[in-house]
């Protein structure tokens, strides 16, 4: 039997015809920890914790809230070396550390002087999430959408995916010994196939772009119970997992915020997460009260967000999209107009390049700090130099780039512009003549 | 002006006939912390700290000695959370983490429930190195050779290598603003080759294998004033870093050893630094002191040193590489009867496996834990189940494997096992056709 569709691509699906996570779950004590609710971002309606992602006033998102109690600096750093350091400000319960996960997160913040100095800015850091578990920022937001499945009592882990998602999912799933399902575009990078397919024998390649696969997976999570899309009807605790990017580059730089803040945007919640992790950081006293502000980036062939903050006007008109950047690849971002109510409230922007200056900007990261990025880094990478050269972002003050994924997933944006100086054969004569001596 | 090589593959060249790093470096107080000098592994003899590797009386190997300032616990749990908080016990200055580099180490140690249960192994936990900066625990012994080769004065950072030492050197060389020169047998795997191109200007492809490629280096080594290449002329300092996975193993088990340790080996290096860590743990006191038990894992296609165990001999014989595990093809291992002495020592054993156990053990581990290793990693969990079907490893022991590198690097090993289980259209009718509902 197949519903007829019933929502747009990324956005809420009418929670009102729906099946559930699960239809009337026994939700445990303490299973989402400190949260108290899902109240909804148009009307602030709050609904109970449970299987429910979509306003039932407005269809309008749900987002988790919270009653946080006092917490201390020390308290967070005599924890894990992962999320689980904050698993006081995450919908997760206080035994999170003991149910099975990828141990994600407490990444690196790299100073990045070289690439500083290249492009002007005096302190440059970069957060580099490639370095996580399954090489992206996704296991973050997978290890919690994982505990809410789980707590939910969901009997499948499943996503729609531009890619890592998918790699993140199915490597989580499988160490959670949790049926999973992964459904990604059929033309999406042979090593973030691979990089699924080999944790779970479900990969199911999808005809079509990211935006109809996101549709499908909302039609079987209508369909199906039981099923936990982590970014459809999980989409309200998984998204709360970036916010401990906020908080982990809060706490590197030693209990302070950056002033700039360079963030990729694809559906947007991310960007929209560290922001409220900044704020969650100012109101329980953890990080000095002091702006900041947050820059948004896209791929020029996939630039819904920054084509309506240009233009100035609240609503996203949703794209085609056609860019190297496919992990960015969503032509109708859910949380779209809500990157641009940070960027405003920020004094911040959100700009978009080539295809050609993110493959330029991949080189130049790995040359200058030695890290080597997917086309999504690459096109944040572009983007703060974009941002410098059009005045928009200040190179006197505190900048972070975060990089949110890893270069070995996206090899082909680099394969024609990189490789061997010289072939050579095993002597010192022709090692001499390649001219390096 | 081309040498005759004066030495064979991946052993020390003649020390009399070479030109150092630098001729005569002015050292700086402190520029190697607590270590004291350079002790022949052979005979004993001790040189100064400097750029030496092989011993002026015998030529036998020479590694670092130390004088350990008392060490607490807690002085090394305040520290970074990367290698450098085991700064006291490596030849690197007080002032380390204030110079760039890639800032390695403390990855995860993940308890393997699953993959235990499935080899029947009661508690068995994976020490996963994939996630190390540039995905091989190479990133730990290139960031002290790094330090080496600056306090040294060196003018060019250089290595040969099977591909992961590749991807460390040029990524920790462009970091630190230091010239490198990478060189690689020439049919290395295409992610290796893109995921150092993409950090250098100065990647060489040499025609032939590994042992081709080390003899090469050892020829320009001895040529060039200046050049640091990490495993040749700066092995001693470099060999140093692998102890920091020992050190980390006992830290995350509660500051205490494991009874049993798996390991792969190429050179053999990184396996007699783990007991080195091990030994050095007890010795302070850090640890309680009690037997562990230490095998090593190779591939069939070149096992020189399991064959030399199974013999009961005390030479290697040198063989011609052919595997799947390119990055453990050396067939003239360095240190490989001193991985024969530790093997011995501690009542261990050196076993091999073939290509397809190789391929079939990253999909196992893939499936049970979410974890993506590359072929070195798939032949030492493949040793692991080896071990345990020949009564060689106690299943009733607490056991660790060294997950010493990642699955993106080598795709094509599991390409034709695992992918999509199906391409559909986007519907959910198409959907229900795939079998998953
Ligand atoms: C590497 C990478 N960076 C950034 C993003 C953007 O995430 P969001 O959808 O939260 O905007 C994605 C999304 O898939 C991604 O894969
Ligand atoms: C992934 C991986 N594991 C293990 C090894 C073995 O290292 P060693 O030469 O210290 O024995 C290597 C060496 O290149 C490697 O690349
Ligand atoms: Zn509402
Ligand atoms: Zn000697």
């Amino acid at each position: 039997m197949s519903p007829q569709p019933t929502s747009v691509a990324d956005e809420a699906a009418d929670p009102t015809t729906e099946k559930a996570v699960t239809q009337d779950p026994q939700l445990r004590e303490g299973a989402f920890g400190n949260a108290t609710g899902l109240s909804c971002r148009e009307c602030g309606a709050v609904q109970p914790l449970g299987p429910s992602y979509a306003c039932p006033e407005c269809f309008g998102p749900l987002e988790v809230a919270y009653s946080f109690p006092a917490l201390t600096r020390d308290e967070i750093e005599a924890g894990p070396n992962n999320i689980w350091r904050y698993k006081a400000l995450l919908p997760v319960p206080a035994d999170i550390e003991s149910s099975p996960n990828t141990e994600p997160g407490f990444t690196r913040l790299l100073r990045a002087e070289n690439l500083g100095r290249e492009l002007g800015i005096d302190t440059l850091w970069v957060k580099d999430d490639s370095t996580n578990p399954t090489n992206s920022f996704k296991d973050r937001v997978v290890a919690c959408a994982l505990s809410a499945a789980r707590e939910l009592g969901a009997s499948v882990f499943a996503c729609p995916s531009t890619g890592n998602l998918a790699n993140a999912v199915a490597a989580a799933g499988a160490r959670a010994g949790m049926r999973t399902v992964v459904l990604i575009p059929s033309n999406l990078e042979h090593p973030k196939q691979v990089n699924s397919a080999v944790f779970t024998d479900s990969l199911i390649a999808v005809d079509g772009n990211y935006d109809d696969v996101n549709k499908l997976a909302q039609e079987i999570a209508a369909e199906e119970e039981g099923w936990a899309f982590v970014n459809v009807n999980v989409r309200p605790f998984y998204a709360e997992g970036s916010k401990t990017l906020g908080y982990e580059i809060a706490e590197q730089l030693g209990w302070r915020l950056p002033d700039q803040i360079v963030i990729p945007v694809a559906s947007g919640s991310q960007l929209t997460k560290v922001d409220k992790a900044f704020r969650e950081l100012i109101e329980l006293g953890l990080v000095e009260d002091k702006p900041y502000t947050v820059f948004g980036a896209q791929a020029e062939g996939c630039s819904p967000v920054s084509t309506a903050y240009k233009a100035g006007v609240d609503a996203i008109r949703p794209v085609k999209p056609d860019t190297i950047a496919k992990s960015l690849a969503i032509g109708n971002p859910a949380d779209g107009i809500y990157v641009l109510d940070v960027a405003k409230r920020t004094g911040g922007a959100v700009e978009d390049v080539t295809d050609d200056e993110v493959r330029a900007a991949i080189v130049k990261l790995a040359r200058t700090e030695g890290i080597f990025t997917e086309t999504a880094g690459g096109t944040t990478m572009a983007v703060l130099e974009k941002l410098v050269a059009a005045g928009l972002l200040d190179p006197t003050k505190e900048t972070v780039a975060i990089n949110t994924g890893h270069g070995l997933k996206t090899l082909d944006a680099v394969s024609d512009q990189v490789g061997p100086r010289a072939t050579i054969k095993a002597s010192y004569d022709a090692f001499a003549e390649a001219g390096l001596v």
